[in-house]
């Protein structure tokens, strides 16, 4: 036992090898004169520092000259300089012979240096990518050993800003953390109102029970969304992580009351106003008051691209992102995407004066009359193809054709339908006929998909044409552009049969009457089950496959995301669901299933062109699954793409260990195995 | 070529060696005098009949004497005696060559007889029982072709009154064909209404939108339902073929309004208002103006229960029937039903009372309060349960644990909830609350089955005493009882586990307090594609596996039954499903699933019990493959056992024969095989 509480030549202390925040190549650490151990814990006295600059610091922000400084919290460097050479030495010692950080407990008893314990030391992602990264640069570890050092998920942390871990917070109240990120701003109500107080320049958080595609404006111009009721494929949280906006969602503690704008925490008298300021933590949930800062995202640093570059070789699986605008499309690039793996056409939908056409056409009582609507859409689809198709130049582009229910389109409310009946002057009555006529218990079972393809064809032919007219245009003008066009919602092999047929007619037309030749291919999503089960044959007529995981995932489990919020909470803690199913892939039911399907389809049409394109696609276990059974790419939002490369390239090296060892297995067991056979 | 139009001793006729109506073993058929084939045909002249007797009853229906008869209208017996003489023997010969009754053409030149042509005819369900039972009385078949002459899907028409082939009908409108049978009455427009008119001793036809649960006993009034809304298992469809009743749904020609109590028929002037007569037949889904004449069914015929008899001897697929009710159960046992393969206990909750209990308990805000609504229905649950046990002496009965989601109890309508507020004295608030909270956007996919046994342990518990406490009553009365408690909606292994042990518990806690000790079983309804993937799992914790293909189809083929009706007729017109997949099993896409997981949980569990209680139960096509996959039972509607145990036997008969043809295409292969060997 040694003892650093035997005078003031005695000291003990805690010491990190680098910085734990910043990853800086740094030892520092506190240290306590005439204490033991327990002393440094309790936090009855305050620790002094390790370092000189680090001492200087402390006293810099809390305003002490150099004097007070050196007589009231000398740095170790300075009170005890023998000492601190020999930690610094020994520092050095182990964290070459750990090949990693550590964080160190030391004793000074007499002067006499001991150690007491070493362990690796936590970090957080930005020192972990900086650390890592260094490391391989003073030849401590090499690229592979730092690709595996930074957990993918805690990319995260990089990629968007965080609350402040120091700041004091108020917790309000906790719903589901639906898009991660952290953010500020005043309170409204109303989707007009936060693009008002937006072109005020004023900061605003949309807080909403639910939202609907005609708030996607006021989403837009949000900092951050919060919703009341629904869960993480609910509306705001898809929107939300779409746009890479900050989100919490379902947060059924608080009482919305639009009349009075205000939301009330149930069972508390905190009433919030509009204008009110509070603050979304979207990466766990959290709603608290007033303004919390916040950092912001790292990925710019050199050490982040170094490692990103190194995962980058090494992985096979490609990643892309899923994104529906010009504007997405550029950040997915600019986050390494390499191609977009789900582009959803119905959210150009809603735009600006769009909605109406789109209104036009569902009204519409025979073909005749969709097709006229679609005449005005045609157009305004072509641009966002032309701006999509030039952003992902001489990538791939998956186009999932019109996949939402109808009624999705018409207003929610009579007031609504109202406005939009003099808007459209026809009588409110066959609003209110046709809203019922397309009504459903089940939507996301109903006429959605490749259903409307089948039952009313000019929808897709429409569809279509603006895409090849789109990529026709740019090939004339020198950019490669790859769409890939893909069917919804196919569950047996001849919808896609008749699909296929009539949209590769179509592309046959505008390609003659263009006068161009864009390479594009006809793929499908799989996302019913059983599409998965009879892979075989719907390989026969498909150029690609992508799960849609999300989907395929709410059947497999009969489990509607948007509804499971009520009981999920209880599963997980009751251990049957590992972890929630629409953040990380269910490998044993919903994987068995795509495992199946890669083996079928690829029985029948070697090479056959496979990813996934749910939410899945950015999560790391579900990304080493996805290389595991030999998928070509995994989409995902753009947000989440560096850390599915990261992922990707960790399910190589992670294999390849899994191989060496399987091999030095082999090795170390035959020469026994050859001796028992001799004898 | 031979004539029958050189003059008077010439004729020429059409005869049938048997009844094709009613299967008497009597020659009949009609006949022309000096005429040829296509007279008889063209029905320019009207024929005569072949034989005296059939000649009297024209007669005497025409109100002719047997003199002006003689004159006009003589048989072929008395007018051609020899030709007759000769007709009878060589029909005679034909039917014992072919071993069935044949249609034969005939000609008569000049007093010779010459045969035509000769096939087999076609005949009623009635008939084709009557035929084929008595062809082995006369030695012409065995047992094995009379069953297998009856088409097991036309035993329907004699399970259900059929409307008069002959009637004259005037039809109005098709909607889906939900409960199959024939009824005529007065039309209502609400459920108190059709109660009312049933005790005024009316028979009514009850007309609505949709029903929901609160309609149940204004549907058990009357005599058939009509809705303008909904698909093969809306609500009323369920319903309607749970309790044997005529139904026609989703007649969406039919615009209703209620305050006006009429319906108009969309686009004509046809108007139809309370107390007008309509007529349904829910074999096709036609809805006539008026009454039309309806035969009986013929279930209760020697011919048919030989035959039944005779199938039953030879089917391995033991028949139990889907029932709610002592009543329902009674029904089963009397159509053979060899248990009870789904009682839904949630129906049960609607009765009378009870919903106010059901909705105390839905409506309490936490345990305390839940138990105490569920004290109340526990004895009402018993009692229930002792009357179907009882009725099932001898039989298992499975019984399914609570399914559907709890939003399904509270009123739908403003109004309603405010009465509901009234009658429990609670403020209206809280309920709109309650329903805000429980509302779903796919409840299918939701908080329902086996998930609300998991938030809500106390339902089970209540369900699994009141089921525990009657066995152990009627064991004490010297009954046996073979209850099988069955979880609904499992997904993973883990959710049966957790609550097979809290269910085992309640049992064994029963058992110890009443002094009786009833068998009883604990397994699991397969109805979420996941379950089927992880069978192997969930058999380690399970004592049975009922498929419940309706939820199974619903979520492999992503469709909802009930929104499917917009879509499916293009769906089976377009060749996409080849017929729909709620009626036949999808064996393709859902049959995979249950094979696989039959293949997987017997593995685990050897002879682990498995049967299917969706509606493909009474399906033929789905009762052969239920057989071959080697299922232990199939559970239909009471009124489609008789079909499924005639499928049941068909199967095995095909087998053999499959079989047969299998073992002499080896037999006369080998010996070619040996030569080829010796050579």
């Amino acid at each position: 036992m040694v003892f650093g509480n035997l005078g003031d030549d005695c000291a003990t202390g805690v010491a990190f090898t680098r910085d734990l925040s910043t990853g800086a190549n740094e030892l520092n650490g506190d240290f306590l004169i005439n204490a033991q151990g327990e002393d440094v814990v309790a936090g009855i006295r305050t620790p002094q520092q390790i370092t000189l600059s680090a001492s200087r610091q402390r006293a810099q922000r809390e305003g002490c000259s150099e004097d007070e400084r050196k007589e009231r919290n000398p740095a170790l460097e300075e009170q005890m300089p023998d000492c601190f050479e020999q930690l610094k030495a020994v520092a050095h010692t182990l964290e070459s012979h750990y090949s990693d950080v550590q964080d160190i407990e030391f004793t000074s008893e007499h002067g006499q240096l001991w150690m007491l314990q070493t362990r690796t030391a936590k970090r957080t992602a930005a020192a972990a990518v900086q650390i890592a990264v260094d490391m391989v640069y003073e030849s401590l570890i090499n690229e592979e050993q730092a690709i595996l050092r930074v957990a993918p998920a805690q990319l995260d942390q990089l990629l968007h800003p965080i609350l402040d871990p120091e700041a004091p917070k108020e917790l309000i109240a906790r719903g589901l953390p639906a898009s991660p990120g952290a953010v500020s701003g005043e309170v409204v109500f109303s989707a007009e109102d936060a693009e008002a107080a937006v072109r005020a320049e004023r900061q605003v958080i949309l807080v909403r029970i639910e939202t609907s595609p005609e708030d996607i404006n006021g989403m837009n111009a949000a900092e951050g969304i919060l919703t009341t009721r629904g869960g993480a494929s609910s509306h705001a949280a898809l929107v939300s992580r779409g746009m890479g906006k900050c989100a919490v969602v379902g947060c059924e503690a608080l009482e919305i009351d639009y009349t009075q704008q205000a939301f009330q925490v149930r069972g508390t008298d905190l009433v919030f106003r509009a204008g009110d300021l509070i603050t979304l933590d979207g990466s766990t949930g959290e709603v608290f008051q007033g303004r919390v800062p916040t950092s912001a995202p790292k990925m710019e640093s050199p050490a982040f691209k170094a490692l990103m570059t190194w995962a980058d070789r090494r992985r096979r699986l490609r990643v892309r992102a899923n994104a529906d605008t010009p504007h997405d499309a550029q950040v997915a690039r600019s986050f390494g995407a390499e191609g977009i793996g789900l582009c959803r056409t119905e959210h150009m939908f809603f735009e600006g004066d769009r909605i109406d056409a789109v209104r036009e056409m569902i009204l519409a009582d025979d073909t005749i009359g969709r097709m006229r609507a679609l005449e005005k859409i045609v157009p305004m689809q072509k641009a966002d193809f032309v701006g999509i198709l030039r952003a992902m130049e001489g990538l791939p582009v998956t186009i999932r054709l019109f996949d939402p229910p109808l009624h999705e389109f018409l207003p929610q409310t009579d007031k609504d339908l109202e406005e939009l009946a003099g808007k459209l002057n026809i009588p409110v009555g066959r609003l209110h006929t046709k809203r019922n006529v397309l009504y459903e218990l089940n939507p996301m079972l109903g006429h959605r998909g490749c259903r409307l393809g089948i039952t009313f064809p000019e929808i897709y032919e429409a569809q279509v044409t603006a895409i090849m007219e789109a990529a026709c245009e740019l090939t004339r003008a020198g950019i490669t552009v790859l769409p890939e066009i893909m069917v919804p919602l196919v569950g047996y092999k001849r919808e896609l049969e008749i699909l296929r047929k009539r949209i590769a007619h179509v592309c046959a037309e505008v390609i003659a009457s263009q006068g161009a030749t864009p390479h594009y291919l006809i793929g499908t999503m799989i996302e019913v089950p059983r599409a998965a089960l009879r892979a075989d044959h719907i390989a026969a007529v498909a150029d690609f496959f992508s799960f849609g995981t999300n989907d395929l995932t709410q059947m497999t489990l009969g489990l509607s995301r948007d509804d499971s919020g009520k009981f999920l909470p209880d599963y997980v803690s009751q251990g049957i669901f590992p972890q929630d199913p629409f953040g990380a892939l269910d490998l044993d039911g919903v994987g068995q299933l795509i495992e199946l399907a890669v083996r079928k389809g690829r029985a029948v049409r070697e090479g056959l062109k496979m990813g996934i394109c749910g939410e899945h696609g950015g999560d790391p276990a579900s990304v080493e699954f996805c290389h595991s059974i030999g998928l070509d790419y995994v989409s995902c939002s753009p947000y989440r793409v560096p850390i599915a490369r990261l992922a990707a390239a960790h399910a190589v090296l992670k294999e390849q260990m899994a191989n060496e060892r399987r091999t030095s297995r082999k090795e170390s067991v035959k020469p026994s195995g050859a001796v028992l056979a001799q004898g």
